[in-house]
């Protein structure tokens, strides 16, 4: 087992109408002034941005606004929202929406204490060592981002997207009210699924020779957990416990508790990264479920007990004399069950044909200044065979 | 699923060598002065001792010592660190050993911030709303101390045994290097693997009415990655992987993350805290050992879904057609289990006979001053069954 540091410092008030302790929990941490930003507009509809407005003003809190947050967050947006955040002196950003929003939030926040673009922490030329405190009312079971340390940008001039993880992208606070998440289309909501199922895959197949027996059973518990509550709000979109489910998987899945004692590349989610940064069409969880069971078949020989108990716990796969077959059978089963909740299966599904392949490939390895040292060593080559077994 | 607050503040630094950065860690927090709290001196024999104190000198950390905490933590000797503390003005208390030692730091802690006794924490007379911090270095896995809420002292005028939870009670940081773990007696590694698990069943087995699936994943993951690990240890006890898992499992199991989504009550330990306060040879873990399975069978018929998870998933029973069957198994087996890696399975013993049965019966209830609202609501009558059974 590796040695960890495990740093969740996010405070979580989960379950239902917690959002009206919004003003409360504000003055509790003494904040006079917040930076309200926000999607496109969904909260509008649904009510929720008045509820955060009549918190705000019963709690006598100043704020500023700052919607129009997209999928894949765009740095345009995010170098507006640093220069309100430091014109307006504002003590917090406060992020009600989904992960874009929170990913916008996070850059904005630490932008707001530097003088340089935010973009130069997501592409790894600065770190930062200071940030405003963020502060999350989630609406959608996906990203994790409101107890992860990530955060991830779209630079909309060059068309790449770039994910940086730092401590500074703690959440201090998340307010996770399963109820508002109802809404949430069933496209959506099962992209949203399949991005919390990878964000623990992709820990638990990493770095197989350390053993971590305890974060193994936390990971295969947790995915078995969702991949049944994903079924269940397909057929049922307002059943409380399957969207409470989802929403706190969300939160544990990339809070680094399922992948602790070893180190992991999440290979996956850079070839994705690549894929929505350059078709904005694409959702990262629809890129994802096309995407790992490309990487599984041609990753599966590195690691077979691991993938076996993955067929067995969550998959549901019955034991034969034929370990590979079971394998096989495991990832198979996989890829139906993101068929039965309406991900798409190929590439061409998305839009994205062969004579993207070399350029996507090209781009995930930076331009050859990249390989990721997954189980099986993911460089150029491998990118593209992944790209193409997708197809 | 309950609504729930979920705040983990401590920040763990978990592996080898961990210790080596106490000054550095110190100095970040920006520490000047501690009270440096441990036990009754296994520190000064196997090096720790000096290792603390070389890390304070060199990185100029001013420091006081109060060493000779005793199993069970005594509130006389807590009386004498908060004196110390606020003589000192020490800005943090160092804990080094196991749970009793934090918890002695912990009273201290809230004892340091009021003009009274901390033991009207203890009773519930007082609530804190303040305290100093506090950081511990583990050298045993068993509370949970280091990410609880919890702190139990035993008053040594009354011989009452009192716990309160409070997220003052949070340590602020938390160093666990397993190696520190391998000098644990066989019957102390038994005794704090049984207080894990404890933690843990005790919050799977409550509320039975609410439905937490993720939780219960979780829960039973962590059960039976203790029970693998503690059969390990008591072979081999420098495996580093095994004990790491009793050293991380100690901190999940007692964070509040198994039990989310369902109150509880852990009745178990009420019964429990009776005895080890009344007979100060009984170990904490060992008086665990004997009740839960008494417990267990006087309650079972609340609960049969439950308990049949846990006896297949947990405990490896085989499926039959008689379910009840299933379910005691699963208890007998938990016994065996106890039994195998040394622990009792009877009040006798541990020295304590029925002729105290009563008298502890009593004093769980606070006489006559509360029940326990379990599975099975846990009243004197009830009470006096379990110890009973357990004779």
């Amino acid at each position: 087992m590796k040695n960890f540091i495990y740093n969740t410092p996010t405070r979580v008030y989960f379950g239902k109408g917690q959002e009206d302790n919004l003003g409360n929990i504000l003055k509790e941490y003494g904040i006079k002034k917040v930076l309200f930003h926000y999607g496109k507009g969904s909260i509008k509809k649904n009510g929720l941005y008045d509820k955060v407005i009549n918190q705000l003003n019963a709690s006598k809190i100043d704020f500023v606004e700052l919607g129009g947050v997209e999928p894949n967050p765009k740095l345009s947006l995010v170098l507006k929202g640093v220069k309100i955040a430091k014109k307006e002196k504002v003590d917090l950003i406060l992020a009600v929406g989904g992960g874009s929003v929170l990913d916008s939030a996070k850059s904005i926040a630490v932008g707001a204490k530097v003088d340089f673009s935010p973009w130069l922490f997501s592409i790894g030329e600065k770190k930062p060592i200071d940030h405003l405190p963020v502060a999350s009312i989630l609406t959608i079971a996906a990203s994790g981002s409101d107890m992860s340390n990530s955060c991830v940008i779209t630079n909309d001039e060059t068309w790449e997207k770039r994910g940086f993880t730092s401590e500074c992208n703690r959440c201090l606070f998340s307010i996770l009210n399963p109820e508002l998440t109802y809404s949430v289309s069933p496209y959506q909501t099962a992209c949203g699924t399949t991005d919390i199922m990878m964000h623990t895959l992709e820990r638990y197949f990493s770095d197989i020779n350390e053993s971590s027996p305890l974060t193994d059973n936390i990971a295969l518990g947790l995915l078995k957990a969702v991949v049944d509550a994903g079924k269940v709000v397909m057929e049922d979109p307002k059943n409380y416990d399957a969207r409470a489910t989802l929403l706190w998987a969300n939160s544990l899945s990339h809070n680094t508790l399922t992948g602790l004692g070893r180190d992991y590349v999440m290979s996956v989610h850079q070839l994705e990264h690549e894929l929505s940064g350059m078709f904005d069409n694409v959702s990262h969880g629809a890129g994802l479920a096309v995407l790992w069971p490309a990487w599984a078949k041609l990753s599966f020989k590195a690691s077979p007990e691991r993938f076996l108990r993955y067929s067995y716990e969550v998959m549901g796969i019955t034991k034969t004399n034929n370990s590979e077959a079971d394998i096989l059978a495991g990832i198979a089963k996989t890829k139906e069950y993101f068929k039965s909740i309406g991900m798409p299966t190929t590439l061409a599904e998305l839009g994205v044909y062969e004579d993207s392949f070399e350029k996507l490939a090209d781009n995930a390895m930076f331009h050859g200044k990249r390989v990721l040292k997954d189980i099986v060593t993911v460089d150029y080559d491998m990118a593209l065979k992944i790209y193409k077994e997708a197809k």
